[in-house]
């Protein structure tokens, strides 16, 4: 017998494709696409009109992976691959510098402004390209990303030279941006290579997530810690970024899935309900930006600010945790965040959404994009969550 | 015949004594001095309890200069003197790597953590040594200011090598804060020392405001222009930060009195004329964190929150500039700030103030300080503005 579809879930399922394909996708390909340059725009006004032509490298990246994405999974537009392969195109012509690094921005017509020491551009690059290899069949950008994902990995390696650290041998730490991101990174390049690499990325990614950044005492996974994991007990040792925490979780469900793993996702799911507790904001509704372990008064400017990236996370979270249990927990805490994010994010004149609220929920300045945010996580929430829903 | 005093003015004046010597000062000597390693602790709870021992290079020279200048200007407290006295041996014994620039924060008992590429702790460990040595007598502090002015000046110089700008060639600026702040630090060493370079210093910084930073199209003074003041049309080249240059505009009526120069008085109050419109929040009171000089909307997480330091800027610009003019309109600005600043700032509960504030005045976190907030702009602003209103 055929299960009996969710009125709640396909309301939701309807909403995520008219959304993106009706409002978000237009909005940064009529605005942010550049058709004389090639690439995007990301720093837009509320109404889309550009404010900056500087070129986040980043967002090349994402914006290609993107419609790549949309691409393979939601509607075969060729314009869509056309938009993917002008970001690829752009960051392999103008987004490197000669050392093989990326820069972080550039100018409109592709000249390096700056470099960073993270690798971040590079991670969005190849899964740009990977992206873009499955949906366009071009085996070329396939090989491009094995083979930047494998120099990211040599620039993790050898980090003292190319990313050296900011503090003296006196503070030595680790951070979770990078081990989570590469799980990511290395999942979108397994759909178009079989390199062992991938694999071993993700397993040692796990491993450390589990020994070092989960830390049971304070039901938290930790932003940074020491080299061995430890906890270091100062403004920044102790601070949770529960947008972060619950976007990793729902990385891990891409891998316990795929590898029909159990026990990875219970930590998941752990990780999960640990960082809702920490980030759910009963006051005010919506996921916050930091909170410290010792619940002392977090020092970030924007730490009880409420932005866009945190909420998507968690909607996709909720969704593939209720569809991988069936736990009605994760549909009511769904509910939540979803009605929070709809109400408060939505731009009720233009098509892309808020992305810096005030803890009330008000909006505290309305642009749309600048070198952090772009077409990316509201997106991908928007592709990823569709599809989890389809059949619930 | 003997000009009566302002009752306004004689309030306010006997305000700043009682908040410095009752409740400013005696908070951070309880809980910030350091009297096993020397020196202070910044990052403290509401009710002044140690949350990191991580210590502030800033605030061991910004709090060496305070006690001294304290001491100097309106308590002789032997205490102070060996508290500054105990902040610049700190400094010296501790926060200065073996290349001769200083660290941006230690380890409780002196360990380098971090350097920074910027010269801001150099230049507070300067008006730091300088001050105690007025106060102490000590003329060995006061050649060591003078010796770490000259190297700050030899490391500006030589920028390419002590400070490497973060960009490419492709994306040459420079910044308000270095030139605005060798300003104060010369005129504080002037008090130890004829050497010709502090004046030079002073004029040479006054000329780059006035030729660069000063931008009569936008009736603003930018943070970020181009080698020759050109306007930089971007996100970060538009930023206006009012605050700031209201501490300009008191920094120049400084040499203006000292200089007795008419000309530079009427730049200094153009500035805080210009800044106060930009600044002043109409809907909520205080001033705003950040404007875009096209009034598109601002990027900084806290663009629009209220932090501390600029209404303390404000309120020692306004006291000035009446004291300097006799033009009302300063004292009722001046009110609008004070009445606002004590009604949001000050805790009722414990003696320091609070130090960030969303825009609408309520309270964002509670803590009393960090590596940026600690026993400066507050009781800075208290001392000055007791001095500014003695006679009025």
């Amino acid at each position: 017998m055929k299960k009996q579809k969710s009125a709640y879930w396909q309301k939701w399922n309807k909403t995520y494709k008219d959304e993106l394909l009706k409002n978000i996708l237009p909005f940064w390909i009529k605005n942010g696409w550049d058709r004389k340059n090639g690439g995007v725009y990301t720093c837009l006004n509320r109404d889309g009109s550009l404010m900056d032509s500087t070129k986040s490298v980043w967002f090349q990246g994402r914006f290609g992976w993107m419609m790549a994405y949309a691409y393979n999974h939601i509607k075969k537009d060729i314009k869509f691959l056309d938009i993917s392969k002008s970001c690829c195109e752009f960051l392999e012509n103008h987004c490197f510098d000669k050392d093989g690094r990326a820069f972080f921005e550039v100018t409109a017509d592709g000249v390096g402004l700056r470099k960073r020491r993270y690798v971040f551009s590079e991670c969005f690059a190849a899964i740009a390209y990977a992206e873009y290899s499955l949906a366009s069949g071009d085996k070329v950008w396939g090989k491009k990303a094995v083979e930047l994902f494998k120099r990211i990995r040599s620039f993790v390696a050898d980090g003292q030279k190319w990313m050296p650290s900011k503090y003296t041998k006196a503070m030595v730490a680790q951070g979770h941006s990078l081990t989570m991101i590469l799980i990511n990174v290395a999942n979108v390049l397994k759909q178009i290579s079989n390199d062992p690499v991938l694999d071993q990325q993700i397993t040692e990614s796990i491993e450390l997530l589990v020994k070092y950044f989960i830390h049971p005492e304070f039901k938290a996974l930790l932003e940074t810690v020491g080299p061995n994991g430890e906890f270091i007990d100062t403004l920044s040792g102790r601070v949770i970024n529960p947008g972060h925490c619950i976007e990793t979780s729902w990385f891990l469900m891409d891998v316990a899935v795929a590898r029909n793993d159990s026990a990875l996702l219970e930590t998941a799911l752990k990780i999960l309900d640990w960082s809702w507790v920490w980030g759910w904001d009963k006051k005010y509704g919506g996921i916050i930006s930091f909170k410290d372990c010792r619940n002392l008064p977090p020092q970030c400017y924007e730490q009880d600010m409420k932005f866009w990236w945190p909420q998507c996370e968690t909607i996709i979270a909720m969704a593939y945790a209720y569809k991988l249990t069936g736990d009605k927990k994760y549909m009511e805490k769904h509910k939540l965040i979803s009605d929070w994010t709809w109400k408060h994010m939505k731009d009720k004149k233009f098509p892309e959404w808020y992305g810096y609220l005030h803890r009330d929920g008000t909006v505290a300045q309305p642009a749309k994009g600048n070198l952090f945010k772009g077409p990316f996580h509201i997106p991908r929430m928007l592709v990823k969550t569709w599809e989890l829903t389809k059949d619930l």
